[in-house]
Protein backbone atom coordinates (compact mmCIF):
# COMPACT_ATOMS: atom_id res chain seq x y z
CA UNK A 1 0.00 0.00 0.00
CA UNK A 2 1.62 3.62 -0.69
CA UNK A 3 1.38 6.54 0.67
CA UNK A 4 -2.60 8.02 0.92
CA UNK A 5 -1.93 12.29 1.22
CA UNK A 6 -5.38 13.62 1.66
CA UNK A 7 -4.94 17.53 2.12
CA UNK A 8 -8.36 19.94 3.31
CA UNK A 9 -8.14 23.29 1.69
CA UNK A 10 -9.81 26.50 0.19
CA UNK A 11 -7.11 26.70 -2.26
CA UNK A 12 -7.28 22.64 -4.31
CA UNK A 13 -6.26 24.29 -7.53
CA UNK A 14 -2.78 25.31 -6.06
CA UNK A 15 -2.14 21.15 -6.12
CA UNK A 16 -0.39 19.36 -6.88
CA UNK A 17 1.48 22.53 -8.06
CA UNK A 18 5.68 22.03 -7.22
CA UNK A 19 4.13 18.89 -6.19
CA UNK A 20 4.11 17.73 -9.75
CA UNK A 21 7.27 18.38 -10.63
CA UNK A 22 11.08 16.37 -10.39
CA UNK A 23 10.61 13.27 -8.83
CA UNK A 24 8.02 14.30 -6.62
CA UNK A 25 5.85 14.31 -9.52
CA UNK A 26 7.09 11.59 -11.29
CA UNK A 27 6.76 9.04 -8.09
CA UNK A 28 3.12 11.00 -8.16
CA UNK A 29 2.84 9.60 -11.69
CA UNK A 30 3.86 6.36 -10.59
CA UNK A 31 1.56 5.67 -8.10
CA UNK A 32 3.98 5.61 -5.44
CA UNK A 33 2.06 7.93 -3.34
CA UNK A 34 -1.19 9.44 -3.98
CA UNK A 35 -2.63 13.30 -3.50
CA UNK A 36 -6.28 13.88 -3.46
CA UNK A 37 -7.62 17.74 -2.37
CA UNK A 38 -10.87 18.35 -0.90
CA UNK A 39 -12.18 21.68 -1.33
CA UNK A 40 -13.19 23.03 1.97
CA UNK A 41 -16.21 25.74 0.58
CA UNK A 42 -17.99 22.45 -0.53
CA UNK A 43 -18.93 21.90 2.69
CA UNK A 44 -20.34 25.06 4.33
CA UNK A 45 -23.96 25.48 4.48
CA UNK A 46 -26.23 28.17 4.79
CA UNK A 47 -27.00 30.70 1.94
CA UNK A 48 -23.61 32.52 1.84
CA UNK A 49 -21.55 29.61 1.93
CA UNK A 50 -19.37 31.03 4.96
CA UNK A 51 -16.65 28.68 6.08
CA UNK A 52 -15.47 31.29 8.93
CA UNK A 53 -17.17 34.02 11.36
CA UNK A 54 -15.48 36.47 13.43
CA UNK A 55 -13.38 35.06 16.89
CA UNK A 56 -15.10 34.99 19.98
CA UNK A 57 -14.14 37.42 22.33
CA UNK A 58 -13.18 40.02 19.47
CA UNK A 59 -9.84 40.93 17.97
CA UNK A 60 -9.15 40.75 14.07
CA UNK A 61 -9.72 38.53 11.20
CA UNK A 62 -11.98 35.34 10.60
CA UNK A 63 -12.03 31.84 12.44
CA UNK A 64 -12.37 29.13 10.08
CA UNK A 65 -15.75 27.46 12.00
CA UNK A 66 -15.40 23.55 13.80
CA UNK A 67 -18.72 22.48 12.31
CA UNK A 68 -17.38 22.91 8.87
CA UNK A 69 -14.00 21.64 9.07
CA UNK A 70 -16.08 18.53 10.94
CA UNK A 71 -17.86 17.73 7.68
CA UNK A 72 -15.12 17.92 5.47
CA UNK A 73 -12.62 15.95 7.68
CA UNK A 74 -15.35 13.36 8.15
CA UNK A 75 -15.65 13.07 4.54
CA UNK A 76 -12.36 12.24 3.85
CA UNK A 77 -10.93 10.69 6.98
CA UNK A 78 -13.24 8.20 9.23
CA UNK A 79 -13.19 7.74 12.88
CA UNK A 80 -10.74 4.22 12.06
CA UNK A 81 -8.59 6.36 9.38
CA UNK A 82 -5.02 5.22 10.45
CA UNK A 83 -3.13 7.87 9.27
CA UNK A 84 -2.26 10.93 11.07
CA UNK A 85 -4.61 13.90 11.34
CA UNK A 86 -2.67 17.05 11.10
CA UNK A 87 -2.85 20.77 11.33
CA UNK A 88 -0.82 22.98 9.33
CA UNK A 89 -0.19 25.99 11.91
CA UNK A 90 2.55 28.52 13.42
CA UNK A 91 1.44 27.50 16.91
CA UNK A 92 2.50 23.94 16.05
CA UNK A 93 5.42 21.53 16.97
CA UNK A 94 8.05 21.83 14.72
CA UNK A 95 8.57 19.40 11.83
CA UNK A 96 11.65 18.06 11.83
CA UNK A 97 13.52 15.58 9.36
CA UNK A 98 12.73 12.59 11.96
CA UNK A 99 8.91 13.61 11.83
CA UNK A 100 9.25 13.44 8.17
CA UNK A 101 11.35 9.89 8.32
CA UNK A 102 8.51 8.74 10.55
CA UNK A 103 5.79 9.82 8.32
CA UNK A 104 6.89 8.41 5.05
CA UNK A 105 6.81 4.62 6.53
CA UNK A 106 3.00 5.03 7.76
CA UNK A 107 -0.03 4.73 5.67
CA UNK A 108 -0.27 8.83 4.78
CA UNK A 109 -1.47 11.82 5.89
CA UNK A 110 -4.41 14.34 6.24
CA UNK A 111 -3.63 17.59 5.97
CA UNK A 112 -5.69 20.46 6.90
CA UNK A 113 -4.34 23.72 5.72
CA UNK A 114 -5.71 26.67 8.30
CA UNK A 115 -6.61 30.15 6.58
CA UNK A 116 -7.30 33.82 7.91
CA UNK A 117 -6.65 34.21 11.88
CA UNK A 118 -6.95 30.13 12.41
CA UNK A 119 -9.33 27.57 13.17
CA UNK A 120 -11.96 27.30 15.72
CA UNK A 121 -10.09 24.85 18.98
CA UNK A 122 -12.70 22.44 19.35
CA UNK A 123 -12.00 20.50 16.03
CA UNK A 124 -8.38 20.21 17.01
CA UNK A 125 -9.35 18.79 19.56
CA UNK A 126 -12.81 16.83 18.87
CA UNK A 127 -10.52 15.33 15.86
CA UNK A 128 -7.65 14.53 17.54
CA UNK A 129 -5.31 17.49 15.22
CA UNK A 130 -1.93 17.19 15.41
CA UNK A 131 -0.26 20.65 14.84
CA UNK A 132 2.58 20.66 13.45
CA UNK A 133 4.75 24.11 12.25
CA UNK A 134 7.13 24.06 9.18
CA UNK A 135 8.93 26.88 11.24
CA UNK A 136 8.74 29.92 12.90
CA UNK A 137 7.15 31.98 10.53
CA UNK A 138 3.70 33.22 9.85
CA UNK A 139 2.54 32.36 6.52
CA UNK A 140 -0.95 33.79 5.14
CA UNK A 141 -2.00 30.03 4.87
CA UNK A 142 -1.36 26.17 5.74
CA UNK A 143 -0.88 25.34 1.50
CA UNK A 144 2.44 26.33 1.14
CA UNK A 145 3.64 24.58 4.41
CA UNK A 146 1.54 21.62 3.17
CA UNK A 147 3.58 20.88 0.06
CA UNK A 148 7.04 21.66 2.32
CA UNK A 149 6.14 18.07 4.18
CA UNK A 150 4.61 16.62 1.55
CA UNK A 151 7.77 16.76 -0.44
CA UNK A 152 9.94 16.26 2.57
CA UNK A 153 8.23 13.20 3.67
CA UNK A 154 7.69 11.68 -0.07
CA UNK A 155 10.83 12.20 -1.05
CA UNK A 156 11.88 9.46 2.00
CA UNK A 157 9.24 7.24 0.23
CA UNK A 158 11.47 4.15 -1.40
CA UNK A 159 12.13 4.29 -4.91
CA UNK A 160 11.25 7.80 -5.11
CA UNK A 161 15.53 9.34 -5.04
CA UNK A 162 17.20 7.34 -7.66
CA UNK A 163 19.74 6.81 -5.28
CA UNK A 164 18.81 5.62 -1.76
CA UNK A 165 22.46 6.61 -0.67
CA UNK A 166 21.99 10.07 -1.13
CA UNK A 167 19.93 10.42 1.97
CA UNK A 168 22.18 8.89 4.26
CA UNK A 169 24.95 11.72 4.24
CA UNK A 170 22.61 15.23 4.13
CA UNK A 171 21.70 17.46 6.53
CA UNK A 172 19.87 16.60 9.91
CA UNK A 173 20.75 12.87 9.66
CA UNK A 174 23.05 12.41 12.88
CA UNK A 175 21.98 15.81 13.61
CA UNK A 176 25.02 17.76 11.75
CA UNK A 177 24.77 19.82 8.48
CA UNK A 178 26.44 18.54 5.30
CA UNK A 179 29.56 19.36 4.15
CA UNK A 180 30.45 22.04 1.51
CA UNK A 181 30.46 20.72 -1.78
CA UNK A 182 32.55 21.40 -4.99
CA UNK A 183 32.22 20.28 -8.74
CA UNK A 184 34.00 21.23 -11.99
CA UNK A 185 35.44 23.46 -12.76
CA UNK A 186 38.57 22.58 -10.81
CA UNK A 187 39.20 26.67 -11.10
CA UNK A 188 36.32 28.92 -10.80
CA UNK A 189 37.68 32.50 -10.38
CA UNK A 190 40.89 31.76 -9.39
CA UNK A 191 39.20 29.89 -6.53
CA UNK A 192 39.78 25.87 -6.91
CA UNK A 193 38.53 22.69 -4.83
CA UNK A 194 40.20 21.94 -1.80
CA UNK A 195 43.28 19.69 -2.84
CA UNK A 196 42.12 16.85 -0.34
CA UNK A 197 38.94 15.88 -2.57
CA UNK A 198 41.19 15.25 -5.62
CA UNK A 199 43.85 13.65 -4.00
CA UNK A 200 42.07 9.91 -4.53
CA UNK A 201 42.37 9.18 -0.84
CA UNK A 202 39.22 8.40 0.47
CA UNK A 203 39.94 7.78 4.40
CA UNK A 204 41.20 11.85 4.10
CA UNK A 205 38.25 12.96 2.08
CA UNK A 206 36.03 11.18 4.55
CA UNK A 207 37.53 12.79 7.62
CA UNK A 208 38.04 16.25 5.82
CA UNK A 209 33.73 16.20 5.12
CA UNK A 210 33.33 14.80 8.98
CA UNK A 211 35.28 17.80 10.17
CA UNK A 212 33.81 20.06 7.98
CA UNK A 213 30.55 19.50 9.25
CA UNK A 214 31.16 19.25 12.59
CA UNK A 215 32.39 22.46 12.18
CA UNK A 216 29.94 24.25 10.14
CA UNK A 217 27.37 22.47 12.47
CA UNK A 218 29.26 23.85 15.97
CA UNK A 219 29.40 27.39 14.18
CA UNK A 220 26.30 27.93 12.72
CA UNK A 221 23.78 25.97 14.44
CA UNK A 222 25.12 25.25 18.45
CA UNK A 223 21.81 24.20 19.35
CA UNK A 224 22.01 21.16 16.92
CA UNK A 225 25.91 20.70 18.07
CA UNK A 226 24.52 20.45 21.28
CA UNK A 227 22.14 17.64 20.90
CA UNK B 1 9.45 51.11 -4.78
CA UNK B 2 7.75 47.89 -4.08
CA UNK B 3 9.48 44.57 -3.09
CA UNK B 4 11.26 43.19 -6.03
CA UNK B 5 11.78 39.34 -6.08
CA UNK B 6 14.09 37.20 -8.50
CA UNK B 7 14.45 33.29 -8.38
CA UNK B 8 16.96 31.56 -10.36
CA UNK B 9 15.50 28.20 -11.07
CA UNK B 10 15.18 24.55 -12.67
CA UNK B 11 11.51 24.76 -12.65
CA UNK B 12 10.73 28.24 -13.52
CA UNK B 13 7.07 26.75 -14.88
CA UNK B 14 6.16 26.53 -10.81
CA UNK B 15 6.01 30.06 -10.24
CA UNK B 16 3.96 31.89 -9.15
CA UNK B 17 2.33 28.92 -8.08
CA UNK B 18 0.83 29.59 -4.90
CA UNK B 19 2.18 33.07 -4.91
CA UNK B 20 -0.65 33.61 -7.33
CA UNK B 21 -3.51 32.79 -5.20
CA UNK B 22 -5.42 34.79 -1.99
CA UNK B 23 -4.05 38.16 -0.70
CA UNK B 24 -0.42 37.18 -1.67
CA UNK B 25 -1.91 37.22 -5.67
CA UNK B 26 -3.55 40.18 -5.23
CA UNK B 27 -0.77 41.74 -4.18
CA UNK B 28 1.11 40.49 -7.23
CA UNK B 29 -1.44 41.57 -9.56
CA UNK B 30 -1.41 45.31 -7.67
CA UNK B 31 1.87 45.76 -7.88
CA UNK B 32 2.95 45.76 -4.62
CA UNK B 33 5.54 42.98 -5.08
CA UNK B 34 6.95 41.82 -8.25
CA UNK B 35 8.16 38.30 -8.87
CA UNK B 36 10.57 37.58 -11.51
CA UNK B 37 11.84 33.84 -12.60
CA UNK B 38 15.23 32.78 -14.63
CA UNK B 39 15.47 29.70 -15.89
CA UNK B 40 19.05 28.78 -14.71
CA UNK B 41 19.35 26.00 -17.78
CA UNK B 42 19.36 28.78 -19.96
CA UNK B 43 23.21 30.00 -18.74
CA UNK B 44 24.57 26.33 -19.13
CA UNK B 45 27.12 25.75 -21.71
CA UNK B 46 28.58 23.03 -23.84
CA UNK B 47 26.55 20.34 -25.94
CA UNK B 48 24.26 18.85 -23.21
CA UNK B 49 23.50 22.02 -21.47
CA UNK B 50 24.43 20.41 -18.24
CA UNK B 51 23.84 23.17 -14.82
CA UNK B 52 25.19 20.57 -12.61
CA UNK B 53 27.87 17.72 -12.46
CA UNK B 54 29.34 14.87 -9.80
CA UNK B 55 30.99 15.67 -6.63
CA UNK B 56 34.57 16.28 -6.10
CA UNK B 57 35.77 13.62 -4.08
CA UNK B 58 32.96 11.12 -4.56
CA UNK B 59 29.78 10.89 -3.12
CA UNK B 60 26.18 10.39 -4.26
CA UNK B 61 24.36 12.86 -6.42
CA UNK B 62 24.76 15.70 -8.61
CA UNK B 63 26.32 19.68 -7.39
CA UNK B 64 24.95 22.66 -9.22
CA UNK B 65 28.32 24.51 -11.07
CA UNK B 66 29.85 27.59 -9.68
CA UNK B 67 30.60 28.71 -13.27
CA UNK B 68 26.47 28.79 -14.41
CA UNK B 69 25.18 30.02 -11.25
CA UNK B 70 27.54 32.58 -12.09
CA UNK B 71 26.21 33.77 -15.23
CA UNK B 72 22.47 33.62 -13.93
CA UNK B 73 23.15 35.24 -10.65
CA UNK B 74 24.98 38.14 -12.95
CA UNK B 75 22.13 38.36 -15.14
CA UNK B 76 19.87 39.52 -12.82
CA UNK B 77 21.56 40.98 -9.94
CA UNK B 78 25.12 42.92 -10.78
CA UNK B 79 27.21 43.49 -8.19
CA UNK B 80 25.81 47.17 -6.93
CA UNK B 81 22.77 44.82 -6.50
CA UNK B 82 21.27 46.25 -2.99
CA UNK B 83 18.86 43.15 -2.70
CA UNK B 84 20.55 40.21 -0.39
CA UNK B 85 20.89 37.07 -2.29
CA UNK B 86 19.66 33.99 -0.96
CA UNK B 87 20.20 30.73 -0.86
CA UNK B 88 17.68 28.07 0.13
CA UNK B 89 19.18 25.41 1.92
CA UNK B 90 19.45 23.19 4.74
CA UNK B 91 22.91 24.07 5.84
CA UNK B 92 21.54 27.81 6.17
CA UNK B 93 20.47 29.90 9.00
CA UNK B 94 17.04 29.35 10.35
CA UNK B 95 14.60 31.59 8.86
CA UNK B 96 12.58 33.78 11.30
CA UNK B 97 9.53 35.65 11.80
CA UNK B 98 12.14 38.29 12.24
CA UNK B 99 13.84 37.72 8.66
CA UNK B 100 10.73 38.11 7.55
CA UNK B 101 9.83 41.40 8.76
CA UNK B 102 13.30 42.74 8.17
CA UNK B 103 13.27 41.84 4.52
CA UNK B 104 9.76 42.83 3.95
CA UNK B 105 11.03 46.86 5.05
CA UNK B 106 13.94 46.12 2.41
CA UNK B 107 14.00 46.46 -1.72
CA UNK B 108 13.64 42.73 -2.35
CA UNK B 109 16.07 39.61 -2.53
CA UNK B 110 16.96 37.21 -4.98
CA UNK B 111 16.80 33.95 -4.49
CA UNK B 112 18.77 31.11 -5.70
CA UNK B 113 16.98 27.50 -5.75
CA UNK B 114 19.14 24.65 -4.99
CA UNK B 115 18.83 20.59 -6.65
CA UNK B 116 20.11 17.63 -6.32
CA UNK B 117 22.91 17.15 -3.92
CA UNK B 118 23.66 21.09 -3.48
CA UNK B 119 25.43 23.42 -5.22
CA UNK B 120 29.24 24.25 -5.53
CA UNK B 121 30.53 25.89 -2.54
CA UNK B 122 32.70 28.69 -4.44
CA UNK B 123 29.44 30.24 -6.06
CA UNK B 124 28.39 31.07 -2.11
CA UNK B 125 31.53 32.34 -1.47
CA UNK B 126 32.53 34.20 -4.71
CA UNK B 127 28.83 35.79 -4.84
CA UNK B 128 28.33 36.84 -1.13
CA UNK B 129 25.04 33.94 -1.06
CA UNK B 130 23.41 34.07 2.52
CA UNK B 131 22.03 30.43 3.06
CA UNK B 132 19.01 30.12 4.52
CA UNK B 133 16.72 27.15 5.57
CA UNK B 134 13.18 27.37 6.35
CA UNK B 135 13.47 24.08 8.62
CA UNK B 136 15.13 21.34 9.82
CA UNK B 137 14.18 18.89 7.66
CA UNK B 138 15.42 17.83 3.54
CA UNK B 139 13.81 19.06 0.51
CA UNK B 140 13.66 17.95 -2.99
CA UNK B 141 14.54 21.14 -4.07
CA UNK B 142 14.70 24.52 -3.11
CA UNK B 143 11.21 25.88 -4.88
CA UNK B 144 8.76 24.96 -2.15
CA UNK B 145 11.14 26.70 0.17
CA UNK B 146 11.38 29.98 -1.54
CA UNK B 147 7.81 30.07 -1.65
CA UNK B 148 7.73 29.73 1.41
CA UNK B 149 10.05 32.76 2.32
CA UNK B 150 8.70 35.00 -0.11
CA UNK B 151 4.65 34.42 1.09
CA UNK B 152 6.07 34.80 4.37
CA UNK B 153 7.80 37.97 3.61
CA UNK B 154 4.85 39.63 1.22
CA UNK B 155 2.74 39.16 3.55
CA UNK B 156 3.96 41.55 5.60
CA UNK B 157 4.67 44.47 3.36
CA UNK B 158 1.75 46.92 3.92
CA UNK B 159 -1.21 47.01 1.67
CA UNK B 160 -1.04 42.90 1.80
CA UNK B 161 -3.42 42.21 4.58
CA UNK B 162 -6.56 43.90 4.94
CA UNK B 163 -6.62 44.15 8.31
CA UNK B 164 -2.83 45.43 9.47
CA UNK B 165 -3.53 44.40 13.02
CA UNK B 166 -4.36 41.14 12.50
CA UNK B 167 -0.25 40.82 12.02
CA UNK B 168 0.71 42.38 15.81
CA UNK B 169 -0.72 39.60 17.96
CA UNK B 170 -0.31 36.21 16.24
CA UNK B 171 2.47 33.73 16.51
CA UNK B 172 6.22 34.55 17.18
CA UNK B 173 5.71 38.68 17.99
CA UNK B 174 6.82 38.66 21.24
CA UNK B 175 8.15 35.21 20.95
CA UNK B 176 4.71 34.03 21.91
CA UNK B 177 2.53 31.28 20.22
CA UNK B 178 -1.15 32.69 19.13
CA UNK B 179 -4.03 31.94 21.87
CA UNK B 180 -6.89 29.35 20.80
CA UNK B 181 -9.31 31.10 18.80
CA UNK B 182 -13.08 30.30 18.72
CA UNK B 183 -16.23 31.23 16.53
CA UNK B 184 -19.78 30.02 16.25
CA UNK B 185 -21.51 27.77 16.28
CA UNK B 186 -21.71 28.30 20.64
CA UNK B 187 -22.37 24.81 20.62
CA UNK B 188 -20.20 22.47 18.61
CA UNK B 189 -20.85 18.43 19.18
CA UNK B 190 -21.57 19.40 22.84
CA UNK B 191 -18.57 21.65 23.34
CA UNK B 192 -18.84 25.42 23.66
CA UNK B 193 -16.84 28.46 23.80
CA UNK B 194 -14.82 29.58 26.91
CA UNK B 195 -17.20 31.51 28.79
CA UNK B 196 -15.08 34.54 29.65
CA UNK B 197 -14.57 34.79 25.61
CA UNK B 198 -18.41 35.49 25.43
CA UNK B 199 -18.24 37.60 28.79
CA UNK B 200 -17.76 40.99 26.96
CA UNK B 201 -15.60 42.15 29.62
CA UNK B 202 -12.34 43.24 27.71
CA UNK B 203 -10.19 43.22 30.38
CA UNK B 204 -10.52 39.64 31.32
CA UNK B 205 -10.72 38.07 27.42
CA UNK B 206 -7.03 40.00 27.20
CA UNK B 207 -5.72 38.37 30.29
CA UNK B 208 -7.38 35.00 29.34
CA UNK B 209 -5.80 35.20 25.82
CA UNK B 210 -2.04 36.29 27.51
CA UNK B 211 -2.55 33.33 29.94
CA UNK B 212 -3.17 30.67 26.92
CA UNK B 213 -0.56 32.35 24.78
CA UNK B 214 1.79 31.72 27.93
CA UNK B 215 1.11 28.39 28.52
CA UNK B 216 0.83 26.97 25.61
CA UNK B 217 4.52 28.34 24.49
CA UNK B 218 5.75 27.32 28.05
CA UNK B 219 3.98 23.92 27.12
CA UNK B 220 4.80 23.23 23.50
CA UNK B 221 8.22 25.31 23.21
CA UNK B 222 10.29 25.95 25.80
CA UNK B 223 12.86 27.21 23.52
CA UNK B 224 11.04 29.74 22.90
CA UNK B 225 9.46 30.12 26.14
CA UNK B 226 13.24 30.22 27.71
CA UNK B 227 13.96 33.14 24.97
Amino acid sequence: MSFKADVITLFPELFPGPLGASVIGRGLEQNLWSLNTTHLRHFASGKHKNVDDTPSGGGPGMVLRADVLAKAIDAVSPANDPRPRLLMSPRGQPFTQKMARDLSKGPGALIVCGRFEGVDQRIIEARNLMEISIGDYVLAGGEVAAMTLLESVVRLIPGILGDEKSRDEESFENDLLEYPQYTRPADFEGRSVPPVLTSGDHGKIKKWRQEQSESLTRSRRPDLWTK
